[in-house]
């Protein structure tokens, strides 16, 4: 088996915030707190900009409880940030700086947090080090509310998003149908890429109280046909719910969002109002129907309020075996999870997925779990995102607001 | 006493929803059902105009289980309407009609939710049927989130979009506090004519994570002050965090948001962007900050998932008040909420007040409950608002998801 290698560890946190990184940072911290071969636990203060700018949280001087609490902490605790690595070939400078600091605390790990970028960064600092023969396991811990990772069946960050978004619709289902005049509401969700969050909505609609239309980006967006489809419900209930994904793009590629009307306010052009308020204006313009535009923003990626358990066990459950696989020997890889369909009821482990497979590559929602017309998710959808929201944790609260971690974010020496 | 008046009644829902609105309702309907003096208790469907239109469930039909799950479902389940009744000595159509519908069902007692609009229209129809010699007891049930309604302590609704404020608040401060680059965040909370909700996001910077900036309508807007604000704070952190309540105004009287930016788009003006949207593009205009506006939209007052236990109890409290005393042989009357404030701990109790005092008058946030600068409540607004968002309900869930009632409104013959 694998030599033992002995040394500190880095952790950081890198790209957009979820209900959930935070899991993720103490399944790191609490197993490498634990483990022998793992001499100091170190957190880099936004991402791998503080490990170049030597900024890093010594992590043992936490107290055990207040790292607990980072279970139940949303939003990136140590920071984050979306430094892209040169490539070395061109220019080594920074992965020299990595090196230096790497040698300076004994660094023999190192994991980071995050999506595609994240383990593009992985795989480059990786090959680096091998390179320059300085020992050191590499492992991606993967995070993204668009759930569009490669390598995994789902992504960490990703149930707790669909709860929130899911729940959020069923209220607004129900608060925009209490008056008896027609109403027509767009709501924009997450997803530059691919549709996995507004489909999550079509789980309001599973559960009685959701959206009429959901348009994601895998499918081609036309507004005729859009329009079209507002007018068929309209006609039929006076009410027409509609979610659509930030991505939603024209069959020429252009994201929709990108025609909506701009605004010359004497400081130059500026866009003003997202996707929701130009798709209702646009519906109001074409059939005078009263509307309203909603636009769920970040509170979707930072509600820890609403966090599946589920989510949060997978979120520590990544970190946790990041760790363990690394102190067994692997480096290079990231942890995915997968999905035992074994007899019905879900389960979920972990595999070890190769850096290089997983850097800079989309998983996209299958176009059979589209609806025909491409205005709504079908059940296979909704039978691949339910058990994903499962599960309320017992989240520590504060005369009844969250009460989140509080460290002391002493910086190493 | 009182002589005992047997008949129907007739229970109706007006104006904005809330998280809660519906546990007056089931106040109303369980208190109602269980008195013998009670013949029949009617919903209204959409408040006023359903009576006017002879549509009205028949409450008795309903399941006992389902109608105890109002307790937890949001939005106005009856529905709701906006509808104004004339003055009775100009146009007395309507109340020949209503007169015509009590009569019809025998209806006793009129129970009317809502705010300053729908408590005018208590009193305009309880002064008309007394008129027209009909003996019919007449009783205001409070409901508004924005909490402006005089006669009360507070509103059954505002405990519940307060709390949902505050964690949003929270999560949003958190959030946009994980990159290392500077960045003005502005959000956008609802309240017309008074600041109690924009007022209750001071409640998560008392937690910790919340708004540096809180701007209420009851003090004048000032748009040279706020960019002083913002730069000082921006200095200071380098985040900002801006809390706005849609009614601020200008020394002159008109709205911030009037003022904003609109669209000339082909059909006509159209403004696109709410205030929070203009005033995030005002501050990068003066000093090229990123920027962020959010719109917490209606989400806060539907966000029954987030509802406070107290607020809960509450809205279920002047329902239940409501009946027993119109049977006990009150009229005339709305159910408000009194603080008591012997020895520390918050009580909430009842008290009668005449229909006529309340109508068409609004409660603001005192002066001395928002600091001298006009940008942050103070510790008096705290202790107020904090013991209204207290308790986490147990919500019945299903798969995870909201579990609402599911109603037969089957219509009254």
């Amino acid at each position: 088996m694998a030599n033992v290698l002995k040394g500190a560890c880095i952790f950081g946190q890198s790209g957009g915030p979820t209900a959930v990184i935070n899991a993720s940072a103490y399944g790191v911290f609490r197993t490498a707190l634990d483990r022998p071969e793992i001499t100091r636990v170190l957190g880099a203060k936004n991402g791998i900009t503080g490990v170049l700018h030597d900024r890093m949280y010594d992590m043992g001087e936490e107290d055990a409880q207040e790292l607990n609490r980072l279970l139940y902490t949303p939003a990136a605790e140590l920071g984050s940030c979306r430094y892209k690595l040169a490539d070395p070939e061109t220019d080594d400078s920074d992965y020299r700086r990595l090196l230096e600091i790497f040698r300076k605390y004994d660094v023999r790990y190192f994991f980071y947090n995050g999506g595609n970028d994240s383990m593009d960064t992985c795989a480059k600092i990786s090959r680096y080090m091998q390179k320059a023969g300085y020992e050191c396991r590499v492992m991606g811990v993967p995070k993204t509310i668009d759930n569009d990772l490669w390598g995994c069946d789902h992504c960490p960050g990703y149930g707790s998003a669909a709860k929130y978004i899911t729940v959020s619709c069923m209220e607004v289902a129900k608060d925009t149908s209490v008056y008896d005049t027609g109403m027509v509401t767009v709501i924009e969700i997450m997803g530059r890429h691919a549709g996995w969050l507004a489909g999550a909505a079509g789980l309001a609609t599973k559960f009685g109280s959701g959206p009429d239309l959901i348009y994601l980006p895998e499918v081609d967006f036309d507004m005729e046909r859009f329009l079209a489809d507002v007018d068929r419900v309209y006609a039929e209930k006076k009410k027409v719910f509609v979610a659509v994904s930030e991505g939603i793009r024209y069959a020429d590629g252009t994201f929709v969002s990108a025609r909506g009307p701009s605004l010359a306010d004497g400081f130059g052009h500026v866009q003003l109002g997202g996707l929701a308020t130009t798709l209702a204006h646009t519906v109001k313009a074409h059939n005078g129907a009263k509307v309203r535009g909603i636009e769920l923003s970040l509170l979707q990626r930072a509600a820890a309020h609403l966090a599946s358990q589920t989510d949060i066990d997978e979120a520590f459950l990544v970190g946790k075996t990041a760790v363990e696989c690394a102190v067994a020997g692997e480096t290079d890889k990231m942890v995915g999870l997968v999905r035992e369909t074994n007899g019905g009821a879900y389960r979920c482990t972990t595999e070890l997925v190769p850096l290089s497979n997983v850097a800079n590559q989309e998983r996209k929602v299958p176009r059979s779990w589209i609806n025909e017309a491409g205005n709504q998710v079908t059940d296979a959808f909704i039978d691949y995102v339910l058990p994903l929201i499962q599960g309320e944790p017992k989240l520590p609260l504060e005369c009844s607001l969250p009460r989140y971690a509080r460290l002391k974010k002493v910086f190493a020496k």
